[in-house]
């Protein structure tokens, strides 16, 4: 099936979809090769150990991040990037409240079907 | 070939590149499947009308632009996003000074082969 968003998303006219433990998002563009999502956490949120088989970069936007992929911490701020391999184990913790744009290839299919966000997956 | 970046890109420690025209880009997360791209515009700044195979999402992260894809325009500001289809005809120009993150997919191979930019090389 093609999926496809539009082609200008302008986000003042969109609401954040919360996600629960302080996460909330927006959709940007996408289709089936390609996901951009702009997703805010509050200072504390975390995003658990998972992996994918997508291939993801992220991009600070704003805030203070630690990342932590296989095994790997690191502190991220905003302007800096993050890219994780695919099927890595990767997870995380906010620091100070900030965004992420969290870029996906392919397209997550989860995400549009309405799934459970799998970030949140494992803390059950 | 397998090409791919640091899973960690710490922007302070990296140079802006300057492509002339007042712009300059950092390279983010990439491998061959997805490539992130820091690029900051000086106000006027223009990306001209090209295309390319590549899916392509992008993030206002500061700013203020006019894009125009497949001649429909439309003014983004920081938060916005923008999806261009594969060989559809694009481009931007900056109005008030700001970064996007482009994102392609697949990888830019000529950005990594150090070749022309392609959104410059139809302005000679």
């Amino acid at each position: 099936m093609k999926r496809f968003s539009e082609k200008f998303i302008l986000t003042k006219k969109v609401e954040w979809e919360e996600l629960g433990g302080g996460v909330s998002r927006k959709f940007l563009g996408y289709d089936n090769q390609i996901m951009m999502v702009q997703v805010k956490f509050e200072a504390g949120a975390e995003g658990t150990p998972h992996a994918h088989f997508h291939t993801q970069a992220t991009y600070v936007a704003q805030g203070k991040f630690e990342f932590i992929i296989d095994g790997v911490k690191q502190i991220v701020e905003g302007g800096d990037g993050v890219y994780i391999e695919p099927n890595l184990l990767h997870g995380a913790k906010c620091i100070e409240a900030g965004i992420l744009i969290d870029v996906f290839s392919p397209v997550r299919e989860d995400f549009l079907d309405g799934g459970a966000v799998s970030y949140f997956g494992d803390k059950a």
